[in-house]
């Protein structure tokens, strides 16, 4: 299958990297192709720079956000929370008309320390900002509530037994990005939470995530319900 | 020990009934004593009026707010959100100084249907609102993320394998919390977020777990950390 993934750290190459691996043909795009490439020095995360990971990811392409929505015939959104608008609009909406975009992005303010705040919550979210923006598109939110790795890879805790939540206004999609999910990364547990607004709900749960991680001083964990 | 709570709902019931039963003395505050006595319609979640309730708890006594917080050594706040200021200002500054205030109550906005939506989010907390407006007291935020019965006795999910959330700035008052759920309610994991700006988080985990109960039709689950 054709993806187009929109954004070149951490998630955006460990999305990259398992469907590539899948055997999917994705594209990752960025603002400035050039700037990307050019980086030498490792992300705010301590995560080598895009050049170096994709020299060991010869079937991952590099473009443009308007050649990796043009490519995609699936879009994943792995933008930061405030690149997300912005690199829709340079995509073009007539390169995301009709399409998918299965929006993996979190609305964080990170220059307010911890606990993590977002720019956005509760009566509002960034799925909902980016729907709104693009009503052509269909926004399906999900995996915007655990580290990249576990994303690609349920497995990596608790034998894959822990859920995952998709929200979306549009059926279908809801649908196949469920399957996509399952059949692709090896979900075994999709949550439907219901319509896009839902996405509030996921996107609340970061903050939370975040002080876990520093208390636990480990991104290898999860949220699991429990009955 | 004698214990003051705030609230005469599902979850004021809840701890008053586990306290009586734990042999600690308990008064229940309310606006009213009067009005709660007169009740006799189940309330918006079909619970039963409090002296319906009260009728088989002869050792839990009721009384104003200031009754509950002269009386309690320890005191748990367990009204609804937009309650709490209000009780705690008919509490009494006097009543409160010196003491700890166990808040479980969340800043629900129950006016905007489902998801459900805060009326403070992000970069404040209720806890935070209320320890501002008492400094003399404090302020530890845990329990608000489940529900009731599973507060008083987590062995009813998963044999008590999953976690409850402390936040707080008094790092003694954090202490003694910790050791009140364990040796009287039975909580086997304590996890302590930080301060108390971390309420934030586990008052933004709300929605989604409203979410869920009407997902899943039942308010009997949690969510577990798993590694």
């Amino acid at each position: 299958m054709k993806i187009g993934i929109f954004g070149t750290g951490m998630v955006g190459q460990a999305l990259a990297s398992k469907l590539a691996e899948l055997g999917h043909e994705a594209v990752v795009g960025t603002r400035n192709v050039a700037e990307t490439l050019a980086k030498t020095q490792p992300d705010g995360f301590g995560n080598p720079p895009y050049s170096q990971w994709a020299a060991q990811q010869p079937k991952v392409k590099l473009g443009s956000y308007a050649d990796a929505a043009k490519h995609g015939e699936l879009l994943l959104n792995a933008t930061s929370g405030n690149g997300s608008l912005p690199a829709l609009e340079a995509a073009g909406t007539a390169n995301l008309n009709g399409k998918i975009l299965l929006d993996i992005a979190n609305p964080l303010d990170n220059s307010k320390g911890l606990p993590l705040q977002l720019y956005v919550c509760s009566s509002d979210s960034l799925a909902e900002q980016l729907q709104r923006a693009f009503p052509g598109l269909k926004v399906v939110k999900t995996l915007n509530t655990m580290n990249a790795a576990l994303m690609v890879n349920p497995q990596l805790i608790d034998n894959g037994e822990h859920q995952v939540f998709v929200s979306g206004d549009d059926a279908d999609a809801k649908q196949l990005v469920t399957a996509f999910l399952r059949g692709q990364f090896g979900w075994k547990h999709v949550v439907d939470l219901g319509g896009l607004a839902t996405a509030r709900c996921t996107e609340m749960l970061v903050p939370l995530w975040v002080q876990l991680m520093v208390t636990m001083q480990t991104p290898m964990f999860t949220l699991k319900i429990v009955k």
